[in-house]
This record gives structure tokens, sequence and C-alpha cells, in this order.
């Protein structure tokens, strides 16, 4: 790598305005449109959270009944898009499975009027648990899914097609306080990819296609998977303790930790953690936790590196029953909320995103004739 | 509209370094790796220039003939793809497919290693022309067509296949050179936003769909579409110049004029109208040719308006038979190349491209209640 300069990534540059979230604003907390995170995932569902992010306001108990009601008449998926996602292999990587599926749906559906934005954010919020899964599941068990269930949440929707039963009380919160903390995090590469796209005037599908396809990216989404991979290599805290020792002496890279815009904490990750405890206690494991919590404690210790999100992710997932390959598929199903938002309220006081290059190119040539090419 | 800050849009803001390309730099000139494209468009070929583009010279004879007998070979689709494709209507939007062909590939052919990039690039300049006519022949002529054919051009290969018989020797040359005008504009929106999402180290497919979603907003791509839809009404040149000044009177838009970066002229204009010119005496219009020429004198000569690339590839595209629908898609084809080269520099020298933002929305609040909420 050559000398970064100074607006290399446009660190610190600011790309507009926003009403939807600060990160770091006061200390290390993030807030969705003034409220706190952890208040949040204590106190309210995803389907008010998203409310909140989409809609701009906290939903009362009429507006909430009607929102729910709304999200599960819209999870049904069109015959075209099911036959496309059967021709999909069961080893894609499922990130390319929903860009996919948002760009297919696009053409049967349409976003003909900047009037239907909201009616096209609730559908791609109410259908991506039912894409993934009717892949998921038509590839790796050879079943066609009923991707219409019952279940009030999107969080329980996912975990009912993806094991073929209603999930437990516990499971579904968890998986709604987990799609809470992932909903929205200001300007990361994504929900600006998404902001790029929707500064052409672009459509809804178009924004969340190629937002989906930044958040594939390693140094973007999919640290929870890198953390599983890690974590469920020991056995023992003392073998992950010693492990983790070794890689920071070798200087390997360990997922889950530290974060570009938080200095001394993620304030996602104490609820996660907690969530995570109680997982365990319930399926009384006594080996992925005990190790999530010794690799946690020994990066701070030796580096004062604390865990993200993502960290703790890793086991709440993998003690729901929820293979590795699909953590950052659940990252798209609460992301889409705040990726959805942005792009309206890019429409809203838009000018197209065009920056500039330094060029270290070539200098003014003229074209040689091909006999006279090198 | 509310006030715009001095960085709305990232106007003037650098947010890297390339070597790949300068647009009006040194006056009204575009320049790929130093060559003006005035001269690339009157002294190469289209596959001279994607080799330019991509590889970072122009081949020599050798280079050049394996080049195109490489991208000859690259032409075909598989099955499934054609299947997803024949899944999609015919009044679909046609930017809608081609994003949806990319992303669908990606997950047939996924880049498992940048090592790869430069395949994937070959792969997708190869297979755009063949995704977009299978699918456009098929929704309208219900023709499973073979996409395979021997033209060396890539113009003339799409040409072959939209109208099922090999083109002329000018029209392939007017293609040719159409895709040499097209094919790269430095840090445009849709490359900016290959470019962001490539920042996440993300795969080729997932970058280039990014792209096309953003090249298919009516602000970027499809002021050619528009251009067409206004010069086909008019009948004469007495009646195009008297319309265009009762829109002029009554500010209305006029598409295929102006430019965000030249001030003076667009060095790509001068080529287009002449090969449209040759075009028109081809097919003896009398007409849509003349009524081009009006409307440009008469924004020159009542605003100081100059024309753009797009404008007279409106005419140039018609007169070849190609339905107006799928003039953007014929960016794409183009376009691809430059975006390719943007990804593989991005990922050379990256960091994740993370603006900030500036927080407008409410201050720090606490979560009331549901039964507190109005």
């Amino acid at each position: 790598m050559t000398e970064k300069k100074p607006g290399a990534g446009l660190r610190g540059q600011s790309a507009g305005q926003t009403e939807i979230c600060t990160v770091g604003a006061s200390g290390n907390s993030l807030r969705y449109r003034g409220y706190a995170v952890d208040e949040l995932a204590e106190k309210a569902s995803f389907n008010e959270v998203a409310h909140l992010i989409l809609k701009g306001h906290l939903p009362n108990q009429d507006e909430l009944d009607a929102y729910t009601s709304r999200l599960k008449a819209l999870r049904g998926l069109p015959d075209a898009l099911k036959e496309v996602l059967e021709r999909i292999p069961a080893n894609a990587h499922p990130m390319d499975v929903l860009r996919t599926g948002c760009s297919f749906l696009g053409n049967l559906e349409t976003e003909e009027s900047f009037d239907d934005q909201q009616d096209m954010a609730d559908r791609l919020l109410a259908t991506f648990p039912s894409m993934i899964t009717y892949w998921y599941r038509y590839s790796h068990d050879g079943k066609r899914i009923d991707v219409e269930t019952d279940d009030d949440s999107i969080g329980g929707h996912f975990l009912h097609l993806l094991h073929g039963k209603a999930p437990s009380e516990l499971h579904a919160r968890v998986m709604d306080v987990s799609l809470i903390l992932y909903a929205e995090h200001e300007f990361n590469a994504s929900t600006f990819t998404a902001r790029v796209c929707a500064s052409t005037l672009s459509d809804m599908h178009s924004c969340v296609t190629g937002a989906i396809g930044s958040l594939r990216g390693p140094l973007h989404g999919g640290a929870n998977e890198m953390a599983m991979a890690m974590l469920e290599k020991y056995h023992s805290p003392e073998q992950a303790r010693e492990d983790v020792l070794r890689k920071l002496e070798e200087k390997e890279k360990i997922m889950g930790f530290g974060h570009a815009v938080y200095r001394e904490k993620d304030p996602r990750n104490a609820i996660i953690r907690e969530w995570s405890r109680k997982l365990a206690e319930d399926v009384g494991d006594d080996t992925l936790f005990p190790v999530s919590e010794i690799v946690e404690k020994t990066m701070w210790d030796e580096k004062k590196l604390f865990a993200n999100a993502d960290f703790y992710h890793a086991s709440a997932y993998h003690f729901m029953g929820i293979p590795t390959s699909l953590f950052t598929p659940i990252f798209v199903m609460s992301r889409v909320t705040g990726w959805c938002a942005h792009i309206m309220e890019q429409r809203a006081n838009n000018r197209i995103i065009r920056p500039g290059a330094d060029y270290i190119g070539p200098e003014d040539r003229s074209v040689p004739s091909i006999d006279q090419r090198q």
C-alpha cells in the first residue's frame, strides 16, 4: 500500500445531513432519532424501532398493531421469485442470494413513483426473511417452504421458517433485540452506497441491492461470522486464552473487537452479551459462552480492545441454531430499515453525489498506431 | 429543498486518487490514461480501449487478437441465467434486467479471490450484450436466441443479437465508437458507487450490480433516452425550433445539454454527431437529423448550452434500429470497463469509504412507554 492521503476513505468529511442517527456523538452512544439504542433494546420491539426509523416516530399502540399486521401480510413471495431462488446453488454466498432476490423483486414490483417509497421499504423489510430461508431450505433440504407464518415479530418469523417450528419466547425476543441493535448506523459504507445510488434518483430496489453488495464485503458485514469461526475452534477457556495470546503475539487479526467510531466501548455489546448469557443457560452451554468471555477479557487486559456488537452475536445466534453463513443476511433484515430511511432522506433534499479525484496517471499522450506499440 | 451546504454531493472534494481518467483537466478534454477520447474514437477500436482501461495499456496486434478471441469465447450464458431472464416480464425496466442478470451471475461464477478480478471483468464485458438481448428477444418476440455470434466487436455482437443478422460495417463501427465514448468518466455517481462497494472488499459482481443501479437513475444514465423521447415528437425543424423556444420560455428541462464538469463543450459531441450524420445519409433520413441540428443550434443561440455526449446518441441509436429503452443498457456494456478498472484501483490501495454526516435530528430523549405516545 502507498501512503494514505488525509482524505482517504472520506474519513471525517461530511457527505450530507441526517436526522436519523448519531454514532458516538455523546461519548460511546448510538442513538436512533434521539433515542439511545440500549433503551430501545430494553423497552421496545423491533417493529416499533422499524416504525421509528422509517416513519420518523415511535408508534402508539394502534399504529403498532396496524404496522405489525401490515408487515405480516407482506411476507409472501411471488412464484417467479421462488423459481429464481430455486436456481441458486446451495454453495452460493447467502448475501449474493439476498442481493439477487432484492434485484429480481424490483422487476416484478418496480417503484414507479417515489410516492410508493414507504410501501417499497415495508415490502423489503417483510420479505427478506422469507427470501433467505426459502432459498436456504430449498437448496439445503430440498423443501419448498410456506413463507407465511403468523409470528408477530420479524425475528420470530425468520426462526420459524428456518427451523420449521415456532420459536420459544426467549429466542423470539433475542432475535428482536438483535434486529434493533443492527438497524441503523449513520453513513457506514452500505448506507452510503444506498445514498449515492439514491442521489441519481434511482429506485428503491437499486439502492438496497447496492447496499447489500457493500455489506457483503469483509471489511463491513461478516465480522460476527468470522468471530464464530474462531470461537467454535476452542474447547475450553484455557485453550481460548492461550490461542488469543498467541494470535496477539503473531499480530493475527481477531474479529469482533474495536470500532472505527467508538473509542471506549460499543454500546450494543453489553446488551447482546447478557442475552447470549441467558441463551447459554437455557441450552446448558458450558463452553462457547465461557470461551467468549475469556476472549473478551483477554483482549481487554492485553490490548484494551473492547468487544463490539458483532462479538457476542456469534454465540447468541449459534445458541439459537442459526447456521453461521446466515449471520450477515440477518444484518440485512435489520439494516434495511436504516438504508430505506436514508434513501428517503437523500431524496428529500437531493444533490447527486459526485466527488472529485486526484489524477496520478500518465500525462497527455498521442495514440500510437498498433504496429508501434510494445 | 432546504439550503444546500457547501459540501452537498461532495462536489469538489477528492474521494481518492486515480490513474484512469481525467475529465476537463485541460479545457474541455476527456482522457483515458492520458489519451484523448476523440483520438481514441478515430484511431482505435472499443476492444483496444477496453484493454487500455482494464489492463492499463493499448494492446499491440498480438495482444489485441488474443483479447478479441477471449471476449468472443466468453459470450455464452449459463442455462440457469437464461431461465432467470425468461422470468422477467417484457415491461420490466431494462436496467433492472441487467442489474439482476449481473447479480445472479455472481451466484454461479462467484469471485472467490481478487486474483480472478481481470477474468470477472472480461466475463461481464462479454456477457452484458448477451444478457440484455436474450431477455429482450425472449420477452418481446418469444424467441430463445443463440447468444454466441462470430462478430469481432462487442457492438457488432449486440446489433447482431438484437436484429438477428450481422450488422453493416457502418453500424458496427458506430456502435464501436459509441462504446469508446461512454467507457469511462472518472468518479461519476455509478463509478463512485462501485468504488464505495469495492472499499468494503466486496466482490466484483456486487460492485458492478450497485453501479448499474446508480446508472439507472434519471440524473445519471437515461439522458439519451429522454432526448429521443423529445426528438421523435417533431416532424420538422420548424416545429422543433418553436417547441424548444416554448420549452425554454416555460423553463422546461431539455435533456442532452450542458454538463456538470465541462464548461464550453463536451468533447464527445462532435464525434457522435458526425457518425449520426453518416447514418442519416445512409438511411435517407430527412427529419430526425435536421431536427436534432436545429435543437442543438437553438439551445446554443438562446442559452449558450452545448449538446453533450447523449444528445446525438439518440438519433444515432435510432437510425440503427435500437429501441429507445435499450439506450441505457448500451451505456452499461461500455462503462463496465471503467467500473471494473476503478474497482481494481480501489482494491489496490484501499481504505473503506465511510464519510461523516451533520446531525440535524431530534436531541437526546427517553423512550416513552407505548401508552404515553401520541
